[in-house]
């Protein structure tokens, strides 16, 4: 009966959770929803996290898992011991689980290096840089109010703000303007409407309105290409506050806005990257394989990268 | 029995009514709360202006009244007839009340002439380029969700930034820490416990920051005044944005942060602004200016700036 590891990853909009082997054979990988006890409450983001945690152990035998590691945005919630006694409970097997943070599991189901940088760019944007697999140093990660340049939000505002200059003739002419009225109904397009149907919705849902740049970018609208330039240029910066200039560890890309290679933002930010440039689309196989290395700390690290492989090649 | 007129600044913090004669003497200036109806809501905003204007005409009688222009920040809600009837009703003489932009009495207070800008950073940031004594290009004055950009708002905002990268050592050491983890409480100081404590108050509420930025510069704290160049430079930036380089018009300065010239955002931005720049504290002047001449339209421009210049006088 092989040993059994369980891998999280818990995000602002989605929560997957991989079961596997300590051999690195992924057994059960599901999907459910948010989890980040800052944005959705500590009781509603233990409860999901702990449902999905039960729908992938489903039809498999609890005695034989050996760690849990779940990588959490907002983990700093847990700094509250009634909120980390509420989420070890939720999971509800016999193996503590460990929870680490996001930026730390996403940059180890890319690579099995100890060091390295990690940029995360999806809803919020920040870097962090990695020793010993875990956060050594920060910059922005600070939330749409007070940061997170160069994100999902951040893109989102700027083609609102772009739209009103076009509209005052305080900017130059963009398709956004029609792309941006239309998504928020807007009709007929005006100043004044616009800034009242954001302010009708959560701040977050800005957001939402980061697709219309990346389209219009694409299609080669100049403004929405500067903006997607700003975009880049400020995540590389935050890259920089962290790293040393002379380090050769590889840099993760992940998110919806830096990770796909092919998107705007993300063909940009790599351009301005120098040196191994890695990427991932979820954390949970590195949630497992930092599970796995729990469990054996006796393992020589190359029979670890074997694991790591096997882990990584399993993403669905 | 000489007319009457009714000036009314009617803003998010506070409203100001002033009762003059059309000769040009103020007889009474009283303040009241907030009356934004974007802000404070329609009922609240239209009660709250009305209680305001009874208690200035406390005395007087109200036959003479010929005419009410009232300065209203979130004039577009008005655009809704039922809001605008409120609005009307809440006044309650006989003049049917005028109302126009805060910006436009703003811009009334501080000078006579027909054309110029209007340059506001208070709570908010906006700059307006005037014509014929209306609004006729604006920049910015988005909230601070979508811009505001150099305004008290900002100033907070960029504070808690600086700190956080104080703290994480992704910036340089600031006088703005101990400061801002002061006025927020955050005891020991750290990234995630600042985050916590501005996202626990309303956003706007970061304004309530921008104070501890103009000391810290005042006293020659480098980070700070780095933050009231990049301040100065965007609210020079949106003059520039609606303004025709070639104008010789006035330049009127209001609000908190670009008013006074001896404030670090404002000595900054009188460096960088060429030509006559005015500042102005309020608007009523401007408000009850535009009643006269709206109740003597025969009078000549001479006269009409004999009137001006009494009402500017009785500013307290």
């Amino acid at each position: 009966m092989a040993e059994l590891v369980v891998g999280a990853d818990a995000g602002g909009t989605s929560t997957r959770v991989t079961v596997a082997t300590t051999a690195g054979a992924r057994l059960t990988t599901v999907a459910g929803g948010g989890a980040n006890p800052t944005t959705h409450g500590v009781e509603a983001a233990a409860g999901e996290l702990g449902a999905t945690v039960r729908r992938a152990l489903a039809g498999l035998d609890e005695q034989r898992v050996a760690a849990v590691f779940v990588g959490l945005a907002g983990r700093a919630t847990l700094g509250d011991p009634a909120a980390a006694r509420l989420f070890s409970a939720a999971i509800g097997v016999a193996a503590r689980p460990v929870f680490v943070a996001d930026t730390e599991v996403a940059f180890c189901s890319a690579t099995p290096a100890a060091d390295g940088t990690v940029l995360v760019a999806g809803t919020g944007a920040m870097a962090v840089d990695i020793r010993d697999r875990a956060s050594a140093r920060t910059s922005d990660g600070l939330g749409w109010l007070l940061g997170d340049e160069g994100s999902a939000f951040w893109l989102g505002r700027a083609a609102v703000r772009a739209s009103i200059a076009d509209i005052c003739r305080t900017g130059p002419a963009t398709t956004l303007t029609a792309a941006v009225t239309k998504h928020l109904r807007v009709k007929p397009a005006g100043r004044s409407a616009l800034i009242r149907a954001v302010a009708a919705r959560p701040p977050i849902a800005l957001a939402e309105l980061a697709p219309l740049v990346t389209t219009a970018a694409d299609a080669g609208d100049a403004v929405a290409g500067l903006i997607c330039d700003d975009a880049a240029g400020r995540l590389v910066r935050l890259v920089a506050d962290v790293r040393d200039p002379a380090a050769t560890t590889p840099i993760v890309l992940t998110g919806g806005v830096a990770g796909p290679a092919g998107s705007p933002v993300g063909r940009r930010v790599r351009e301005q990257l120098e040196g191994e440039v890695l990427a991932t689309s979820d954390g949970v196989a590195g949630a497992a394989w930092l599970a796995v290395r729990d469990v054996h700390p006796e393992w020589p690290e190359t029979r670890l990268a074997e694991v790591h492989a096997r882990l990584r090649s399993g993403v669905a």
